[in-house]
């Protein structure tokens, strides 16, 4: 028998009269005065945010929560429709695709911040290290995170919002300015508009908010838990699932017949 | 080629430079505006909650986020171990066993108040339903749901809490009143202490809020999938999964040696 | 501290040099001697299967791999898209849907034929319980699991091939007589052709070779499994899944337009 | 409404009475004639094996299905435990974890072997290829796949049974060789044995017959959907996963205490 490591946990743990989750009373000190969205950010960060950090946060996380037809959707309505008795694994499903592609970018705009920018307080010349990204970038032949979009054109909406958002709540720092200024010196240098996007703004925000860039994914993955529930209740009421299989394979197989 | 139905969503839709949610404008009507846990309400109501609702609905939603390390956080913990690379997929499995055991309960509240009171509005004798509800139950050889508890004893203490919030936000109607005689009702003819649950008082609440019995499963999912985030985060900081694996086999496989 | 449970699994276990699966040496007495198929019947039997119960074991199976693009099979293309680095997450996306509406009914099938035999050896009347479960059926509201099929028109072809594998094998027995004699009952009762259809030819058959009807729908996931790996890799050389969501988008949203 | 590329599979369709799979006819070609692994097999490579082929692909795939205990049967277990309706769904959990750390060794050792030997009818120097590995991986700060294993020791048996299949099938060719080639080259440069692990023998065997790195991983996905589902059946006659939960949450929870 391997002699072995303590399995420890200090998120949650329960008595027969008490829950308590990150050092709060579960009853007194968090129902009725704790919002959902507040539960988020002490389960990412373990404090409690205060009321600019909430309105900032909340309105980040807000951002993820539906964008209608997503390959998501569509993943836990088709899963829905062949197991009804299990809307959970129909969620859990939908999350699965939230990987490089789609959610990926955020963590990937989060990480080249970071990464570049360990200590935000310490002394840096924004203009530089925006240059240095875009080299790095161009050298390793990788599109930059976060910036341009295929639909939201010329701007990306949600973005220059959140970043006025995180303006008024004092949030505007150096990874937002280190986002701009990525954006545009790839702009200048790629000859196009590529203004922020809303992957580049939560992933500049969340790193303002002290977020650690390998778990920014997440933030998507709570948020679109939240939208797949709702399109689990539009396909129960007004089910498309079944069309679409039809659509797919008659247009699919059509070659053969 | 078969004549279709169409295939239509209510929920979401972009043009290049808006997002429409709900029938409200993401960035100006959600953004800063709406919380985490109202979107969430939204999304299950199509309409935002007034302030009372809120408060309410985002008590009963942070009672769902954490139960430390339930069957569900384990699975995110083991599956992650195996592919730190998709943590969305972590996640996604975590829901996947938020079935009829755990989850369904509350679900089931619901579904036994709602269905034998489709009106709350309409008289009724809220005594006489709890012995129908009972009397049904015990006739089945079923349970009711939503009483009990094998861990807290005598009284799981989220239940009078959520009763207590929805006392002062005007929303200790005939559901939960319906769901507390029935605890009672079933207490008396079991000769044994059954005070309503955490998830007995959940569905009773759900259904004050109008929430339907189908969908009130998904507040759990939504719930979870933030708590299991934390979990993620813990186990990329001090990771557990290869000393439960190590451990579980070590015991299970003890009598080959 | 309670008292526990000992935790055990039969299953399989390892030492430095070997690894055992049920009682067998993997190496000396699996690789090499036994197909991926009868595999799969020794884990879900306990034994390996002699020459007949092999080529039906697996004449049953190989139905399961593939039906084109299944609602399962656009998952995990829908899933793949989001997440490439992951196609585990992507079959198993695609699993989750195998529920009570597609798999669940060879299931059923096994069920209620093993409910109505649990002896097949003991003397029984097969025209008499295929009356009771038409009876049992309509009393309730039920439709007979495991006949008629909205594509396969007049016959599902599988079924009668299914079952002349089973009588070459020498496994036609009392559970494909009773599945049989239940199609007959129910066409002659609702004035319909209801000829047995591919799940209930599964359900008869597996009966027959002594698989317990509450893992007989793990023979449709571990089948299934093999059937998606191979969409991921055709959604790899030659994607579908941005057109599928652009398509559904388009039509499911024009409404709005 | 944008122009569209066609929607295209070719892997399966169905008429009223036929269904086709891979240009072969279920019913007439598959059904009695194909076992389980040898589909598996037409639909990873488009074409049924030879007798030769079958065995190896065979004796390759046995190796994954069952490994005890792992992180991903325990997942399947702990997620049946609360959603005990849904195996499909325990089995996709299970699933989930085949990520870059378990399973995706054996699509690393493929891809090394393909990359660097794209054409294996091409001349080429087994020992320079294999030094141009172990010098590429150790630049790269990265530990060679394939090779070495933490419990079978000082051999993996499953890898030298593999290799010694391979000889008898004609499949001994210059992917096993230059796998060998490398764990020799890293165990010289390293001082200590490293030998071909069961991952190493697998992805140099699948590039023997002319599967595609990247879809190596699919047929441990496959393989242990099998083995995942005697584990539900295991889980439904004798539970752990309560007892685990217990276990973990104990010794978690402790310091609390």
């Amino acid at each position: 028998m391997a002699k072995r490591k303590a399995i420890r946990t200090d998120i949650s743990w329960s008595t027969e009269d008490t829950i308590t989750v990150k050092g709060l009373n579960l009853c007194t000190d968090i129902m009725g005065k704790v919002s959902l969205g507040d539960m988020a950010f002490l389960e990412m960060t373990d404090r409690l945010p205060n009321e600019r950090e909430s309105r900032l946060f909340n309105a980040l996380a807000v951002i993820l929560v539906e964008h209608g037809l997503t390959p998501s959707a569509l993943v836990t309505r088709l899963t829905l429709a062949g197991a009804p008795e299990a809307m959970q694994a129909a969620v859990g499903a939908g999350l699965a695709g939230l990987g490089s592609v789609f959610v990926g970018s955020m963590e990937d705009a989060a990480h080249m911040l970071q990464a570049k920018l360990p200590d935000p307080a310490a002394p840096h010349d924004t203009a530089a290290l925006a240059r240095q990204i875009v080299d790095e970038h161009r050298a390793a032949g990788k599109s930059v995170p976060g910036i341009g979009h295929h639909i939201h054109k010329p701007v990306d909406p949600r973005a220059p919002r959140l970043f006025e958002i995180a303006q008024e709540e004092g949030f505007s720092g150096p990874y937002v300015a280190l986002m701009i200024a990525v954006a545009d010196e790839a702009s200048r240098r790629l000859g196009k508009s590529l203004p922020v996007n809303a992957t580049g703004a939560i992933g500049a925000v969340a790193s303002e908010l002290a977020i650690p860039w390998n778990i920014v994914r997440g933030i998507g993955v709570m948020a679109r838990a939240i939208g797949l529930v709702a399109h689990v209740l539009e396909e129960i009421r007004d089910p498309m699932a079944r069309e679409i299989k039809a659509m797919v394979e008659e247009q699919a197989t059509a070659h053969f017949r």
